[in-house]
């Protein structure tokens, strides 16, 4: 997959660094280690899964030792075993050290991600219907978890609120029915911007039809009525099935038809995947 | 429990908003829910569990309408049942809305750390051993996370590499044994350190207690091996089990006698738990 | 029009004052004017025109003193004549001095954006074309002029290079070719994001209908060919115009009957609205 | 001329970057241009002008690329034709398209204000008159726009409120009068610290000769009455021309003989000038 | 005093806080001190001395409890006697003592600052020469520093770099002479900046004299060779001693009629002053 | 001695340089000084002295010109003559004159640090006393006036209130005694956190000996006393002298036999090393 340019990361592995190392620093290595000690160091997956975070894992090595060597075996996307070394680093034992617990911590967390979605993914098998994230994600890793739901071969759903117009049930509340909050939307955001709608029922859906959007989003609909719901759609709009779905039922909510599933889990329940640094 | 001061966690509120903001803000709340609409919201647990976290999520909603009432029906370290309202919050409609997604997603992580928690420790009723969580924290909330696993009844190891020394066993290798790099340890660092060795067999720990440290973290060991490790320390300094350690398993490793047994799976692998906002 | 939350502006408003007081703040009135001297002040406008900025112009006297108050006479949006008071402040006179400079530098700046995109809105007057700004703003300021520029009646179009798709020439270039560059565009991007293609000729055009797009910019197009492109769209897709668009040609573009004309110069090259401080 | 340092404008130039690509980075360029394609690119003036902000603008792709290649064919203070080559880049064709906007952004403002500077200049020819510019810049970007001044062949006024004194008219009237404002500023400041004071008459100008100043301000004065306010100061203090000029009428300003004009106009009205990348 | 702007030091005293407090906060106060504690406490003064930095220190306890009150007994440029009590604050007994340290570092080393500076003053008492203090001062605490060198009587040499024009020996050597040199910065910075040479002989003063400046810095020079230099001088331009100057001798220096002498010492190696927090 | 990651503290010079060039920069090296002048510079120690912060002041320069090529002559912990060369830098002159002032402010202060320092520790030769540091640091630099403590052969005390307890008087006027608020603390604590606990009485340090802590520091005790305490004690804890130990009693206070002896005065009072920069 292409990377992300790291001016949209390096903060975020920097803040993590500093989070470890405090005002003292490694108070372990730097007491043990003397300057200057070289070192070789395999990162290694202890677990099979899907490879996401290669870049932000080897920046936190980089933020301590700019002259890190770092030989890849393994890039975002990858499928790996259990046992499968992921990169040979060479540099600053202290930097190896020292960074070890912020890489990995990127590392597992995000390659926790890309499993499990690739999971999700695979159980979809011969369907044309696309996975996608929500913003349900980790505060302050947003753009690094997004990038992991493409690895594991998901897709993205809107980044944040500035993104895409989602009519939630409140805003239709407030605006007094789907019609009016949509003419709203509408009138207020620039011609570059989808409108989507939530809706819980099928009447809904009609009246979402009715004033024209872009897709909608059907909310927590058993497997019979998100059928109805896509035979009344039939192809003028993307249909999203939401709420309530996992790697369990993700394959009989797909079957349904709808365009899109979107699951939350993916980013804010996935396991971390169980990697390490070896020294050797 | 007692609140942590918010200038120890107001910048990750912040830069969590901001991220979903973006540059444009929340384009669907922005065109449909005028200015000065008012709204009473309900922060509200869809599922039973331990909360954390609240102080963060309500933070969410005043860094957009500082106006913001906030009547706290429940508090950090209280269980609660699913259905349970959390809080109740009264202001700007469009704050409400704007922040939701931003207070749920730290809400519902740090509540899923303290539940995680929480069922750890109850699995250890009776038993004098402390659950206490490692550096395998989310990258930029490690303050946040180590308060959650306090709210769930754990203690917490340290919080940074610059915190305490942790002889692993990539410095022993680096020092040549134990004794020299528990030596190096203490000549290079204050007095107020605590010094724990990681000892992977009997023998290491042996060595480690001939050299004088304040802890051993029993790596990896068996339930046998950790009784026997136990047995051999015969209290003269803290001994913590690690490794493998889940909440299936937790008991059985409390009942060898160690004083502590950390697990980096409270914060890199709790789910979520499920928390909504909801319009009243 | 709706404000904006603050949190989306205030860094750039604290900025502007920061460079202006430099380390040693305001040496003139520092010297000159007692602390605790209280004074009242209008913001007026020295000629006429559309408002933009108010917030952020305010901001920088409450960053000084969060004690002035402020009796708001014009909003932004609004037309002002010559003369115009547009708010009252008062408070400590010190407050009012040094913030002057960077509060009057937003608002003649937002204002004047305002003001030209207003008598291009007006110069459209019975026509159902939506003037749009584009990604030529000032570093720094794009939140605050988008903002201007619907205080002025435009539209956005989209607010930075994450928010939408839009294929330029280098774009097909690279990929070969208008189709190939859309279609990998469409697989790479998530479901709620608009394609966008820029084209120079009818033939492009019908290439660009052919794979199926959100909307087309007609770059540089004569009057006689937009006329003939949105023939060929036959309102399939939204056509938007841009290139050497200025206040003086935009009514005969427009009347082409292109959905969009876009102006680069809106932002680039807006010339300020002359807006002062008078302290009474 | 003399380049700035960058530590003094990297940061303006990393957040214009950053408030370009937002959290999802340049979605079209990352969707259909493969990482490693390599580009040349021509940095290009498509009219004629006095160019400004190049090490800026080549900083923008450096950020995203720091194996950027640049060969310069003009640095700032040089006059170019339309259709100049101003640069030659060569790198990672992903690089150059999505620095392009925000390199382009601040290259046509900066040289925007040169160009107008140096044609005002221009029009003072044989004359010893300095042009300079003031506090009326764009919010964050005053060391760059100084900095066009000075490539445009004008000089800076102070750069903030901590660089000098500017005794202006509320000044005057809250210590009740030149005189004893002056005095308080003497008292106040450093010894390296000049003051200039602000007068609108000729009886204002008598008054600030005679308690001593380092400069005066005439503000809005007619050619005549400057004519003798020049005569009246005969050569004790500087003079500086201030309020209503305009390339229009800077000469005839300029002829009465003033040390100085001072032209808010050149940075906060300067038209952008058209720059643009070509990839080649 | 005139006070700062908070905005000039408030991310000065939130950064020595974040420093203190690291990621796990005041692990002793929190376990110790319920929440909802309150408590009164003293800002006293062990020592006789000039005060400066209240502001400063009382900021620190405000960012931890925004509720705390203050009754100030002393202000910036008061003399104070030991024992005496500088300010009553009443609060959060938890902020009050986690933020003690931060607040009495500040307020120990800026009254400090102004203490050694008063005492200076006093002993030219009767002598017009005023008190100046450098650049020398602590990385990142200037602005504050500035301000007590004023608390203390003295006057503030320029702030920074970018704030008046020094000619150095390097310089001069570069330049190719004091001419030169002179002559390239009168081209080259704008008419509000001031222009002083060091020089080391009373040739180099000749020639600095004959070039114009608006200072001179006499440096290392004997007061034999000082009286000589105010002589040559002739009040045309301000004299300035400088070099070796300490409380001991600075009354020798100044009998010699110089208009300044700056002392390094102020700054840079001023002792603190003793103050304590008594919670009553 | 062992390095600091320049992570640890790049920030804190950064803005040092930022402090002094402020928006304009170096106006008199910029008029005097053309770019692409090259130089070499020694820093030198003008008088002797225990050298620290040498790559703190380094990097100064590095930041404003990369390029700088910096033969060390000098590390932390060396003791050095007056007129001894530390370091040869090569490289712009504009960078070298730019940055001395910053890099001389860093490195004079923490080289005063250490050879205070050092001076303490040498008059306890062949004593087995350790000399700590305490958080009386200068604000913002605590990380390199540590560092600056060991490299004069000092130990650090904690690092912050987040690194150990120590429980203070009104701690325990507030729990109620010490034995309530040791308790408290080791409730409230993770295993891996020291306790002290400062006592001012043998009563008091009876009291702390039966509740069990790490260590004990003995408050403002004579020596008579303090030998009582050391005996009482007897090895069971650490034992601290602290309060009103200059360098003149600290033999006295150590042959009492405590352990350690902190010196808030190492840090807070220390005069700077008089070091300085030669352009050869």
């Amino acid at each position: 997959m292409n990377a992300l340019p790291p001016l949209l990361y390096e903060d975020v592995v920097r803040r993590a660094l500093q989070e470890d190392l405090g005002l003292a620093g490694d108070l372990t290595t730097d007491a043990i280690v003397p300057s200057g000690t070289r070192a070789e160091a395999l990162l290694v997956a202890r677990e099979a899964g899907r490879i996401a975070g290669m870049d932000a894992a080897v920046l936190a090595f980089r933020l301590l030792d700019p002259g890190i060597a770092c030989e890849l075996r393994a890039a975002d996307g990858l499928d790996v075993e259990a046992g499968a070394t992921l990169a040979v680093l060479r540099g600053e034992a202290r930097a190896l050290l020292t960074a070890e617990r912020t890489a990995l911590n990127l590392l597992g967390r995000l390659s926790g991600i890309a499993t499990v979605t690739a999971s999700v993914v695979r159980s979809l098998h011969g369907l044309p219907t696309r996975v996608v994230c929500t913003r349900k994600t980790t505060p302050g890793l947003r753009v690094l978890e997004k990038q992991a739901v493409r690895a594991g071969g998901g897709f993205n759903h809107r980044f944040g609120l500035d993104a895409a117009v989602l009519v939630k049930d409140n805003h239709r509340a407030i605006a007094g029915g789907i019609g009016e909050a949509v003419e709203r939307a509408r009138r207020g955001v620039g011609h570059m911007v989808k409108i989507e709608v939530e809706v819980d029922t099928l009447a809904e859906l009609q009246e979402a039809l009715s004033v024209g959007v872009d897709a909608v989003l059907l909310d927590n609909m058993s497997p019979a009525t998100l059928r109805q719901a896509v035979r009344l759609v039939d192809g003028r709009v993307l249909t999203e099935a939401s709420g309530g779905i996992t790697p369990a039922n993700a394959r009989e909510i797909a079957e349904t038809g709808v365009d899109l599933i979107s699951i939350g889990w993916l980013t804010h329940s996935a396991p971390s995947l169980d990697v390490a640094l070896d020294i050797t």
